[in-house]
């Protein structure tokens, strides 16, 4: 059946069934809900810590393509695409807001699959989906809403708070969600396990939740989230905070399987892929420290912040020398940028 | 020059900039905002009273074409549906997110002016614009979300709330947005000042929003937007209330200008138009005529609830015989429904 046969409240009713039955009495979120998918606005019990909201849209064909990402892991990644912008604060997701536009003849198994991808990810990170909208629309466009809560007593990090002298560092490795779009995109030979962990990088990352907090708790007080690519995402934060920076390429954290197949390539899909989702922050070196300690995934500091307020970013090569960028980072309404 | 010329930091520039010039010391909004546009999520001050959100997409070609309505009228329209949501939940409207994917041939200028729409009602409502997204498309996608919190210690206005025995009633007057739209769309033979004033009720709708707020201090607790269509609206509440509805359609406030306008075809409009955003909301009769006291806008019973748990709405007619309905209300995903 598709969707034009089911109606518009035949399907909010399967999909407002969905998000109930994943209900977790434990979760804050759940505790707190009054009213859920079904009124005019969800509702829930306020509380005084400083509250969060973030909002990202998703448009088939731009940002996506199904054919290659499956309905499942489009749902995941459209959330967790939110969930890093609310870790990126060193906050606590809570809720979210779905807008689905799909086209008539989409079939309602594949928004199921889809929902569930996205009610996967939702009940690991504690977020209860309590409202949307779907309508119907000539190609797929997914509009997210997270909503969360300050986790460490109103302390925020933010693009704007790095520092002259403060060490840059990054989360886990990078290159990963760009070399798995590009194996998706194109026949590029890798070993079976490779492209499948690569791909999955892409696919389904992992938003840095627990970490971001982590930061918050240990002192750290700029970050940003990698979806554009580290450069991209490292100039936000220095022309948020009227700094430059200066980035030792030979340090940045490449995932090694994309090192080992994609060999020069390795370093731009790290500096400039995006897509990785890990987290960028700058703090002085005894709180990048008691960052090292207080989580499990890596940290590495690949760089440090200086004193001109021009926000640049300069990248330094294995042997001291200057290097040039290949390409910026993913920019809207630019064009001649690579497709989904 | 248009929005790839532009490039999306340019345009988020420019809009961030905007909605920090509509800035009001006197808000709540603004007094309790940490961050707003620029960072990975804005961030506000949180309270202990109930907080609501609302999310609502509008398509072009599928909700609107920008033949009939112009950029501002169309930022105007796309606030004010979701600060309906908040108004018929008896909310009062804080912060909005706006996600805005446009084709790379916009013009700058049509997003400006746009956005002036948008804060215009923003700026009416205390509403501050604090986040949101833009990316390309191949056509405008606008997705908005509101969030609010509740005006009366806690007490809301739901859809489930409606009891057997209670009367109807609504806000204003019906048939003016469906009107309206119809003289946009094709030549109806209508006097100078009536059509400016239908296509008026249509293009720049105005949320009932203290009158939500008077709805839930009066001790209303049932209450919808009609968006749908009156009867589609009042059969949402029904359904969610178990109860079923008697609406006398000679009592249903038809527009004066859509009674002189459309003839026969005015209680159609009215009973099943949409696009009014006024209130339906159900209580007893103390309680209805404490609202009339309370606020200025007429507030007209047409029916009452019924027991039959099934949801059904029954019109009768001017002579008590029952009357069928000529077409249902606003379903997306159905075909052979009227353009936008």
């Amino acid at each position: 059946m598709n969707v034009s046969e089911l109606g518009e409240f035949g399907l909010i009713d399967i999909l407002s069934r969905m998000a109930y039955a994943t209900r977790d009495r434990e979760a804050a979120a759940w505790q707190k809900l009054v009213l859920g998918i079904g009124d005019d606005a969800a509702a829930w019990q306020g509380e005084a810590a400083i509250q969060l909201a973030t909002t990202d849209a998703l448009i088939q064909d731009i940002h996506f393509t199904l054919k290659t990402i499956s309905w499942e892991e489009l749902g995941w990644r459209a959330l967790a695409a939110n969930l890093s912008d609310i870790a990126a604060m060193g906050g606590l997701p809570r809720y979210a807001l779905v807008s689905l536009a799909l086209p008539g003849h989409t079939e309602v198994e594949d928004v199921v699959i889809f929902f569930r991808g996205m009610l996967d990810l939702a009940q690991q990170s504690g977020v209860a989906i309590i409202g949307g909208d779907t309508c119907s629309a000539p190609l797929v466009a997914i509009n997210i809403t997270v909503l969360g809560s300050a986790a460490q007593d109103d302390h925020l990090l933010t693009r704007s708070a790095a520092r002259p002298g403060d060490q840059i560092a990054v989360t886990g490795y990078l290159g990963g969600g760009a070399a798995g779009l590009e194996i998706l995109r194109q026949d590029i030979p890798t070993k079976p396990g490779v492209a499948r962990k690569l791909k999955r990088a892409f696919t389904r990352p992992q938003p840095r939740v627990a970490e971001g907090q982590a930061l918050a708790a240990s002192g750290v007080k700029a970050a940003i989230d990698i979806s554009d690519g580290l450069v991209a995402d490292l100039r936000h934060i220095c022309q948020a905070s009227r700094v430059s920076a200066r980035v030792e390429t030979n340090r940045v954290p490449i995932l090694p399987e994309v090192k080992a197949s994609f060999a020069d390539r390795a370093l731009e899909l790290a500096l400039s892929g995006g897509e990785d989702y890990e987290l960028l922050f700058t703090a002085e070196s005894t709180i990048i420290d008691r960052v090292k300690d207080a989580i499990s995934c890596p940290v590495t500091v690949i760089g440090e912040i200086t004193e001109d307020e021009t926000g640049k970013i300069t990248l330094i090569g294995e042997k001291g020398q200057p290097l040039d960028l290949p390409r910026a980072g993913w920019e809207h309404f630019r064009e001649g940028q690579p497709q989904p």
